[in-house]
C-alpha cells in the first residue's frame, strides 16, 4: 500500500475516490424512512484527530431506528447520513497521533457529531475508533460499542450502586444476552423482563436463571416477590412507558429504575405516569442513561481496558444474522428488522453491490 | 420538683395523670377529618431510650394533613394519635442516658413509629428530642424539626451535588422561607416559584432575589431562561404533578429534581407524567426526599451540631401564628390552616383549655 503524507492528511490515497454512496436522511418520518435515499456524496476529509473509515459494515441498531424518526438524542440537522456505529478501515488520518496510530487499521467505529455510518465512508474522531483483534471478522466487528459499551456500563453502574442484583427489560435482545453474559461473570443476578414465552426460552439457553413475563397477568405480584427474593434494587429499563411506574412501584425502598430507552413510548406514545407518594416516602429515583454521556465521563484508560476484556469475551451474544443488505437496499432491511428484531441482527454493508 | 425513680423509668411524679385528653383518628379520609374525635386515653409510658413528654404546642404542618388523609410515608395503624412534631416537657424518662439526661428540660420533639403529639402527652425516642434553649418559647419551640431539618437538608444536598444555585417551589411557606435564609448564608442562590403575586411580595421582603410565577403565561419560558442564566441543575419540589416534569423539562443536562411533597397530587390529583427522552438523552433524574429516612442516614454528632447552629439563628421565618387552638378547636384550627396557609402558622396548645 502506498501512503502519500500531506500537510493536513496521510492516507492509503489509491483506494479513496472523490466521492462517495451514502444513505441521506431528509425528514424526520415517524413510522415510516420514506425520506431515506440512496445519493451519491463528497467523501469526506478528516480532520484534526479524526480518521477516515472505509465502512465494511453498519448495524441497524433500535437506537438508530429512534434516530431516523428524531426520537433520539441530539437530533443533528437534516439532511444527515444515519448509522450510529460499524466497522472498516481507516484509509486516512488527520494530524494527531491518536488518528495516525490507526491508519491502515481495521476499526470498530462509532459516529460522532457529525455524518454517520450508513455510507462508503465515515470520517469520526480517532477516540471513537478501536482497532479490531485479527480473529474478528467485519461482520463481528460492525456491533462492537453500542450494546458491549451499554451492558458493560450496566454493570459498572451496578457495581458502584454495590447491587447484586438487578433488572433488565427487554432482556432477550442483544443487549439483554450481553447483560446476563457480563453478569454471570461478575456474579450479578439478572432478573430479565420479557414479553414473549419463546424470549424466555432464548435467555435460558443462554444460563438465565431468573425470567419474568410482562404479560403475564400476576406480573405485577410476581416482579415485587422476586425484586425482595433476590435483593433487586436497580433495574435498567429500555421500555419507559407504564414499564418505567411498574418497575418503580416494585422495587423496594430507595430502589432506582434507569432508564436507557422507550420502546413503549416509540412504539405506542406511551409516557411515564406516576404518583409521587412511593417517589417520596421510599426515597425512590428514576434516572437516564445515555452512552455517549457515560462514555464522555469514563477516563481514556477505563475505556482502553473495558475494550480488552470486551474482546476477550468474543461475540457477546449468540444473535444470528437475519439480513446483509447493500446500501441500496437499506429500506427493505430495516422495515425486515423492525418487523422482527429477535430474529438476528441486520447489517448494512456498503462495500456490497445489490443483486 | 420530686423524682421518683423505679425500675423502668424515672418521673416527676407528681404530674402525671393516669388518663390524658387526644385527638384521635379512626379513619384515613380524603377531605374531610370527621373521624379525628378528642378522647381520654390512658397515659402512655417511656420503654427503653424513650420520654414521656408533656406536650406544650404542636403545630398543624401540610404534612400532617397529608397524614390525615393516609396520603403520607408509614401510615400508622388505626386507631392513632396524629401530630409529627411539637415542644413540652420531658416528665419521664425510660432506661438509658440519653432518655434520663433530658428528664425535666423542655425540649422540641418528633414523632416516631407510635402514636404522635396531637395529645396532652406523647412517648417518644430521646433521639428524636432536642433540648430548648432558655430564650425559646414553647410556641418557637413547637416547630424546630419538620421545617428547619428540611431546608438544612435541601442545603446540605445541594452542597453534595456542588450547587450554587437551587429551585425551591411552594417558596412563600415556612420552609421556602428557611431555605432562603440557610441559603443566603451559604452563597446559595435560590430560583424561588410561587403560585402568586402575594407570595412573592413576601419573599422579596425576606431579601429573595430570584421569584417565579408559575401562573404566568410565560412561566416556562421564563424557567428554562433563569436555570440558564443562575446555573440552577438542582430543584426541590414540594408540588410534585405537573410541576415536577415542567420543572425537569427546564432544568440543563444532569437537571435533577428532587421531590419531597405533593400538594398537586394532594389537592387535584395530578400525578407525574413525562416523556422519557429529556431524561435519557440529558440524563436528568428524578428521586424522592423523606425526612425520617435522611435523619436515619445522618451521623448523630452532625444532627446536633446542625440543631446548635439552627438555633443560634432564631426563628427562621417570619410566619405569624394564625391560631392558637386547645385539643377540642383541633377541627376548625386544621380547616382555618388548609383554607390559607399563608395566613401562619397554626399550633394546638394541649395544655390550653377552650373557651
Amino acid at each position: 500500500m502506498a501512503k502519500a503524507s500531506t500537510a493536513t492528511s496521510t492516507a492509503i490515497t489509491s483506494t479513496i475516490p472523490a466521492t462517495m454512496r451514502a444513505l441521506v436522511l431528509h425528514a424526520y418520518d415517524l413510522g415510516s424512512y420514506g425520506s431515506l435515499t440512496l445519493e451519491e456524496r463528497p467523501t469526506p476529509h478528516p480532520g484534526k484527530g479524526e480518521v477516515l473509515v472505509r465502512m465494511a459494515a453498519s448495524p441497524i441498531n433500535p437506537s438508530d431506528l429512534a434516530a431516523l424518526q428524531g426520537a433520539h438524542g441530539g437530533n443533528k440537522a437534516l439532511p444527515t447520513i444515519p448509522g450510529l456505529e460499524g466497522s472498516g478501515t481507516v484509509v486516512r488520518a488527520g494530524r494527531g497521533y491518536l488518528a495516525r496510530r490507526l491508519l491502515g487499521k481495521r476499526v470498530a467505529c462509532a459516529a460522532g457529531e457529525g455524518d454517520g455510518a450508513w455510507a462508503e465512508y465515515m470520517v469520526t474522531s480517532a477516540r471513537f475508533c478501536s482497532p479490531l483483534p485479527s480473529d474478528f471478522s467485519d461482520e463481528q466487528g460492525a456491533v462492537r460499542i453500542v450494546n458491549p459499551y451499554t451492558a458493560w456500563a450496566h454493570l459498572q453502574i451496578a457495581r458502584q450502586a454495590g447491587a447484586h442484583a438487578i433488572i433488565e427489560t427487554a432482556a432477550a435482545g442483544a443487549l439483554g444476552q450481553m447483560v446476563n453474559q457480563l453478569a454471570q461473570r461478575r456474579g450479578v443476578r439478572v432478573l430479565n423482563i420479557v414479553r414473549r414465552e419463546a424470549q424466555a426460552e432464548t435467555l435460558r439457553g443462554l444460563g438465565a436463571k431468573h425470567i419474568l413475563n410482562s404479560e403475564a397477568p400476576d406480573f405485577d405480584d410476581q416482579l415485587r416477590e422476586q425484586c425482595q427474593r433476590l435483593g433487586v434494587r436497580l433495574a435498567f429499563d429500555a421500555v419507559a412507558g407504564s414499564m418505567t411506574a411498574r418497575l418503580l412501584a416494585a422495587l423496594p425502598p430507595h430502589g432506582r429504575v434507569v432508564v436507557f430507552g422507550a420502546l413503549a413510548e416509540f412504539y405506542s406514545g406511551e409516557t411515564i405516569n406516576m404518583g409521587a407518594s412511593d417517589l417520596i416516602f421510599n426515597e425512590k429515583r428514576i434516572e437516564g442513561f445515555y452512552l455517549p454521556l457515560w462514555v464522555a465521563q469514563q477516563k481514556p484508560l477505563a475505556l482502553l481496558s473495558m475494550q480488552r476484556q470486551l474482546y476477550r469475551l468474543g461475540d457477546l451474544t449468540q444473535e444470528a444474522i437475519q439480513v446483509r443488505a447493500p446500501l441500496e437496499d437499506a429500506q427493505q432491511a430495516i422495515a425486515a428488522y423492525e418487523a422482527n428484531m429477535s430474529a438476528g441482527k441486520a447489517l448494512l454493508m456498503p462495500g456490497k453491490l445489490p443483486g
